[in-house]
């Protein structure tokens, strides 16, 4: 067989075709008896696994030609890992220690070697069982901030980022299934819909709802064709692992160019998910209360953050071809620049609230349901969280231009939950 | 010498080099005595010959490594010519019968050799020289429609409409020209810059504007990053020739993927120009009164063809990912593709009139100037036409979402015209 043909790897076979490699020996040394192999099951897509030695520790990621979770029914091509590598590299350049450190790549094999974060665990996770994680919210509103603006005309040079639209607008099947599975399928009986069948009156009216569909579509185009960054793409709370006390974002392969709002959108969704999920995790009535409000006020810090490092990017790294410093600063009109960026987090703002209703609908009525509302064993508070979740969607799609603060967003929130606008 | 190496055309070298390529070969003849080449100065970027023979006659156009009008010192890339090859073939797919027909194509030389439109004139100079035009309108609104409906998510399948906008990413250096001289360089005082010295005060009032400086920027932004459809991206009176009753669109080599209502926008400030240029070229007072409404009457009919058309694909031809019919008609919710619909059209018209105002102020302010006004004799005239340009230029652009309907438009430009608003 030749050699660069691409072979999934096993946990017996891993070992002796990593080692060898230079950048992989030099974190796990030469000894492969002192290797050891784990799988880790739980990615969708793709083989991931940890191995460790006594030197040092790896994640090894390799794409499979097909989606891990549904099986070769479901073709989905290998270069994958290509757009993940580029996306990470990026990431890392625009916002060092965000991400894993890449050790070694391989086109053919679709695999990549990175740092293994322990002993983070996924965010996601954390949040079912109810932790607290100090820093959170600086190091996500950092990283939007820093990843949106940095590979953005607002920062880039013309050239390279029309190289880099041009690069990331191959990742035609992984962008698919957002178009697809994010912003079509939830609004009609698509095949590989599924839902909880008490949402069945709730999930009617919205199929009904001609003006949630066209707002639907209106974010779907947005996300089609405003290349305005390089975004992760999946910036879900299942994309982040946490410590007490540290951060990590990982799982760039739906990377795209797109706008600014997509990302911040679905990572906001994804707290406010967990929000209405909590009481299906608490031990008592009552018990995750605090905790709820702290998730709120991690998002609030979030998008503070995110103001903040934007603003701060904006007016002093605004090195590419939009809104000029020789056009503003440099005739003295800072006044404009200042205009110029109220007027695009304006922009931002109200996409973020958009496509976090879009991810919340997706999240109920798609294909690719949260553990955090699925876990809930006990089906009335399993059904209430997604039904305070539909609420939601649907007020952020239809709405987002009426709400003009995140405390104001919150107030809906906690009134959803309270059963008022259901 | 090797063959494959590229050498800029000549009169006398021409004919050796053609004959023997099958395509021209069927259009000319094989007998090279019976050739007739003459070279076309009038082209700013590029070499254009006219080949005749008693069986036909071809346009040669061959990029140059410079801009023409320039010299050496303004280098630009040959892959011009592989860009508007394929903006053609595009084009002619998309609109069969308004762009020239392709007989041969040779990338490494840079040359397209073309359909010879005859006895077509370019149609800037049959407007000052005050001609009327059968059916202009109508062929100019349906190529807008039929261009940017069908190359955009709305009828295209994603992959081979992503694979389009990674193909005309690598036209950076003609993007840069359009990015750098028409959105730019006018706010400021850029080195390419010159101005009719008697608009002074009113071109100082304009760099004053703050206002005016972030609007221009925010339709920049979205000229950079909103990639609905692959657009002409020069379509002004100078890249459409006509006859008394037939209508040609040429000369796309600055294509791109952009906005839908860049091109439009475009051409409407053109014929404006047109407007406000006419007493210049009228041989006595009042004498092409006339004449300036009828080209006011084309525009509203080029707008008016372009709704209809647009329309009339939306409801048959929406085979994109954008606002499926699945969604829509299948559910029984027309109405949702209508108001769809309306919100698309009420977007391009907006981004038409910010498009058409920042052309209008470009070609007054920046290096590219219009014959239009360029060629009036008379120096009162010639600053009046100016002004009153530059004075709707800003009104378009900064009030293009008050601004309703094209009569209301055009009622503005008589206004202005009279003197009311200057």
């Amino acid at each position: 067989m030749n050699d660069e043909m691409y072979e999934p790897l096993t946990v017996k076979t891993l070992g002796s075709r990593l080692v060898g490699i230079d950048a992989v020996n030099s974190i796990l040394g030469h000894d492969l008896s002192k290797w050891s192999v784990n799988e880790v099951g739980d990615g969708n897509l793709n083989l991931v696994f940890i191995v460790k030695s006594e030197l040092g520790s790896v994640i090894v990621k390799q794409a499979l030609p097909y989606v891990r979770l549904v099986g070769d029914s479901w073709p989905l091509p290998l270069k994958r890992a290509f757009f993940e590598y580029h996306a990470l590299i990026r990431q890392a350049e625009r916002d060092p220690g965000s991400v894993p450190k890449i050790y070694h790549f391989d086109e053919t094999q679709a695999i990549i070697v990175m740092e293994f974060f322990t002993p983070h665990i996924i965010l996601r996770y954390s949040l079912i069982a109810g932790n607290k994680h100090e820093g959170l919210a600086k190091v996500l509103g950092n990283f939007c901030a820093r990843t949106l603006f940095r590979g953005s005309d607002l920062s880039m040079k013309a050239a390279k980022r029309k190289a880099d639209v041009a690069l990331f607008a191959e990742n035609i099947e992984l962008c698919d299934i957002t178009e697809t599975l994010v912003f079509s399928d939830p609004y009609f009986d698509a095949e590989r819909n599924h839902h909880n069948s008490a949402l069945e009156p709730l999930v009617a009216s919205l199929r009904a709802d001609v003006d949630l569909k066209v707002e639907a579509h209106h974010l779907k185009a947005k996300f089609c064709n405003n290349a305005q960054t390089m975004l992760h793409g999946d910036f879900h709370t299942g994309s982040v692992m946490v410590t007490k006390t540290d951060t990590k974002v990982i799982d760039p392969e739906f990377v795209l160019y797109g706008p600014m709002g997509f990302d911040i959108g679905m990572l906001f969704a994804n707290f406010w998910m967990s929000y209405f999920s909590q009481p299906g995790h608490a031990s008592k009535v009552g018990q995750r209360d605090d905790y709820q409000e702290w998730i709120l006020s991690v998002v609030e810090e979030v998008w503070n953050v995110f103001i903040m490092e934007f603003s701060c990017l904006w007016r002093t790294e605004r090195t590419g071809i939009l809104y000029e410093r020789s056009l503003f600063e440099d005739q003295g009109h800072d006044l404009g620049s200042e205009q110029a960026l109220e007027h695009r987090l304006k922009e931002i703002w109200q996409d973020t609230l958009g496509f976090a209703g879009i991810e919340i609908i997706r999240r109920t009525l798609s294909l690719a349901h949260n553990a955090d509302a699925e876990t809930i064993s006990d089906e009335a508070l399993k059904t209430q969280c997604e039904a305070c979740g539909l609420v939601l969607g649907r007020q952020l799609v239809i709405n987002r231009s009426d709400l003009h603060s995140i405390k104001e967003v919150h107030d809906q929130i906690r009134n959803i939950q309270k059963g008022k606008q259901i």
